[in-house]
């Protein structure tokens, strides 16, 4: 897959010469931080490779690649003063490494200078990415708002499970594509087709990422396995095992899940419940049809099929990562 | 002052019909709370002023206007949790109302929300909108840092606390006035004039608030009066009373400024050194310069005299707040 690669390195050394050293040092020092941590830097290519497949190149898309990268740092910046959480891709968070009001104020700076990017192009593509941005954005808060409120609630049904992981996870990957698309000018059906792939592939891959959250390889995942199950998620596994169980099943899940132990036996006893109750299976299935249904998008797109070849052999190296 | 008052209606009336129940509500009731606890709407009237002065109906330009009070908004909610502050317009602020993730999110997505009322717009103005949206925003974040860094510093200068101010609070006003003019598809020239007018009466209206803050009439001014002097903020009264004092004056200011003692005999004593160090009149005399500024910009601007006219009456009665 040489030109992922190819796309990786365009956005990393792009990022690279990226120089937030402006004053007050204490707003872009964090911003600079989190950006050069690494990640895969996977919504990025996505904008890069879309821009190619409808005609233009990748230097083109180059900023809107940027600023969906920037947002999604703005996002996991937020996201971890609301979880607690100490750790990013195993470095300390901003906030954890600096201060509540630090990663407030740089994560409000980052989704401010996400919108800077799009002045790169001119007025009518300007205003389709800002605009299609903003829907996403506003979305992506959506989403996790609806995660917030799942921790509380006991009645969380399987389609709503589906939404907030369509409106917090699925809709930037669909979004990321259309803006590669939208700097290709792309017709509105195909910018409309590579964005609905995209958010199909969106849920697909967080439907496996929560499997292989429980089943995954520690030594590949590179995610706590068990994570999930240790905070009590609410994972379409969880509430597909509450569906398919007995009742002396559902009391043991429900048991594990209002306790906040951290132990290896309530991994382990809540793996082999959802073994049981035959969920591992009904996750695999949903997660192919997601994955077929993005499928037969692209089997419909008015693209060379060289690069439908391209983006189907994308598709699946992206649903096939080891477990 | 009918037209102001015509404005500010205009502006009341749009934010009440202001959709935003929809869901999640746990996102949206917050932002439909501080919107609508109310506030002197004075950044959109400046906005719709602006545009009436150039050559537009007001009407055109309330989207812009309500962008600029949706993003004063989102910036009270994120300061209100920095500074840990309690209560807002008299009422519960967010964070305290909800909690403290509410007030990241429902801020986050006002942010986005006001460059969603740019659309309203044709590419063009959509751009320039933007543009200066996105510029002015971040020198917002960067004042409020700096504000931060302010409180642990001792050796802020007085040109640093203007720039301070300029950035967090003046160059909003700048901004609200532009987007007027950017509606109105004013001249290059006109667009800087009336930013700069703008920048300058923000500056001397931060000041006079500052000397209110201090020497206001608790009645008419609306806040705490002494409320700067209880938190140590090292405004221009603070600085320049440091410049200006011998040596047991620089002791007992210091002194005071040391103390988080929450008395009313702190107030009265740092007023008193304020007054003796001839602070007072140091603040209306520079407060006095930025006016100017501001009326000299006017002067030189291409607009007709009538509306030159209504723009220095409203300078000076806003810079004639009762004391």
């Amino acid at each position: 897959m040489n030109y992922l690669e190819r796309y990786k390195e365009e956005v990393s050394s792009f990022i690279d010469t990226v120089q937030l050293n402006k004053t007050p040092e204490e707003l872009y020092a964090p911003i600079d931080y989190i950006l050069k941590i690494g990640g895969k830097r996977l919504r990025p290519i996505l904008t890069l490779f879309a821009a190619e497949v409808f005609g233009t190149s990748s230097k083109e898309a180059i900023y809107a690649a940027v600023a969906i990268e920037m947002f999604h740092n703005f996002s996991l910046i937020h996201d971890d003063i609301m979880d607690e959480a100490p750790l990013r891709r195993g470095n300390e968070t901003v906030h954890q490494r600096w201060n509540l009001n630090t990663g407030i104020l740089s994560g409000d700076a980052m989704l401010i200078l996400a919108y800077q990017y799009f002045e790169n192009y001119k007025p009518e593509v300007f205003r389709d990415l800002a605009k299609l941005f903003s829907k996403t954005a506003l979305e992506v808060c959506e989403g996790q708002q609806l995660d917030i409120n799942f921790e509380t609630r006991d009645d969380v049904t399987i389609s709503e499970y589906i939404k907030m992981i369509e409106y917090k996870t699925a809709v930037l990957v669909g979004a990321a594509f259309e803006m590669g698309a939208i700097v290709a000018e792309a017709s509105p059906e195909n910018r409309q087709a590579i964005y609905d792939y995209g958010k199909y592939l969106g849920i697909a891959f967080q439907l496996q990422d929560d499997y292989l959250d429980a089943f995954g390889d520690a030594e590949t995942f590179g995610k706590q396995v068990g994570g999930d199950i240790l905070e009590n998620k609410k994972t379409f596994l969880y509430l597909k095992a509450l569906e398919n169980a007995d009742e002396t099943q559902k009391k043991q899940l429900e048991k594990w899940f209002s306790t906040t132990e951290n132990s290896a036996q309530k991994v382990e006893e809540v793996k082999r419940l959802f073994i049981e109750t035959g969920v591992v299976t009904d996750s695999e299935e949903l997660t192919e049809i997601y994955t077929n249904k993005a499928l037969a998008i692209l089997d419909q797109m008015q693209i060379s099929s060289d690069y439908k070849e391209e983006l189907r052999e994308f598709s699946l190296n992206l649903m096939n990562r080891a477990v």
